[in-house]
């Protein structure tokens, strides 16, 4: 089965789920919030206060982050509207992520959450945005949307998920990521995969976003030059030592002689 | 809790999920197929063959039978634009249903289900339609969309859901529904609760849909005059039957003096 059927954050919402193990993206999520405003006001003026504003978020993830960064762009164009003088506009909010993702869980917490939105915003404007959400489920390497669609494409911390494992010349030495112990062919192999993937979801969302929409997009980086640094692999190769030990402890009872 | 967060179809596909007994709605739908596809044909000429159609399907639910009008839908579309030498047209198609509806099992099937499409429709036109899915949780009887932004709404076997049980001015003397039994009051009120759902359907989507647009609903209706004819009521007074049989059975072991 490909990763785009496989891989997906953990559903539901409990103990172990990614729901309740997210702090560490909300953190980011909040942290590039003053970027995500900017550029919301910048659209927003930029279009000439249209009528109907298309946004996506894309790797929403399920849990309390999901519609995080909604709520603030929602909140943010009831702000500007309010300060231009102008009627809010609909917003329509595209949520995305890999087809295994709970959307269940994301659109049964929808009611609740307009609802407080509601309250929050009619606070400060009494004639509130429209929102309209939707759930799109498949993989932001492939097109998602109609050509010329979309006015905002927002995505955080999923970017550094490729599209596939890559190909690999050599094998990667029990590692299960690049390594300090990894052939050089495979952090090559590693580097052109993102490449490859970063090149058609940029080609993706040309086609897809209007011409002068914007994009807010943060990526897990690192800040040493060495690709194979603790900083970003430390966590992947505790993984692999703990695969790696289970398969030892595997001991077939079956003789063939 | 309120009808909308709690009404659904049985999810999954067990033995008892709709999935698996959803032959009727099934049959209602191939019974349509004619109205529905010269309903397309119509739309598609109308608007003189648009770059983008935008499709909503409104009460889904999850099954085989969710996404069969979209390929219909597609299908006849690439047809036309074959037979007119027209390019295809990019297809959005809206999936919507209540949000206790299991849209993960629709999510999941999409990509198989692009796959045979591409197939079944590469086979008369090299230049297949491009098709974009999109799940939408909520209730009909509410907006759901941004204004003029549908082309074409198709509904089937959904409508007669009501967005609430009616408030009835007396008992219903253990009836679950209409019945022969109901007083006059009831029959009544279960026939404004329609009128008004039925009002305020049509108001969101006159909000929703482009001029010139197209609706094809299919409403599961009666031929006898008599609201409470056996030939609608029934089934629901075997389940009153049982549900009140069961109340009956229950003894509580509690005493206090």
């Amino acid at each position: 089965m490909e990763v785009v059927q496989l891989l997906h954050m953990k559903g539901g919402n409990g103990d172990t789920s990614y729901s309740n193990n997210s702090l560490l993206q909300r953190k980011v999520i909040s942290m590039t919030k003053p970027i995500l405003k900017k550029a919301t006001v910048d659209l927003y003026s930029a279009m000439n206060f249209p009528k109907t504003i298309v946004m996506a978020d894309l790797g929403c993830s399920s849990g309390p982050n999901t519609l995080l960064v909604a709520a603030t762009f929602i909140k943010m164009i009831n702000e500007i509207s309010l300060k231009m003088g102008h009627e809010p506009p609909e917003i329509q909010i595209h949520l995305n992520d890999l087809p295994g993702n709970d959307f269940n869980i994301v659109f049964l917490s929808l009611p609740k959450f307009l609802e407080s939105l509601r309250k929050d915003v009619c606070h400060s404007n009494p004639s509130t945005p429209s929102c309209y959400f939707s759930g799109v489920a498949g993989s932001f390497y492939t097109r998602l949307f109609p050509s010329k669609s979309l006015h905002f494409v927002h995505s955080s911390y999923s970017l550094m998920w490729l599209s596939q494992v890559p190909e690999l010349e050599e094998t990667n030495k029990g590692n299960i990521y690049m390594s300090s112990t990894s052939p050089s062919s495979v952090i090559r192999a590693y580097y052109q995969q993102f490449q490859t993937d970063f090149s058609m979801f940029l080609k993706c969302r040309a086609d897809e976003m209007v011409s002068g929409g914007r994009m807010v997009l943060t990526i897990l980086g690192r800040r040493s030059d060495d690709p194979c640094s603790k900083e970003c692999c430390y966590i992947w190769e505790l993984l692999a030592m703990a695969l790696n030990d289970m398969v030892y402890e595997v001991h077939l009872p079956f003789y063939r002689r």
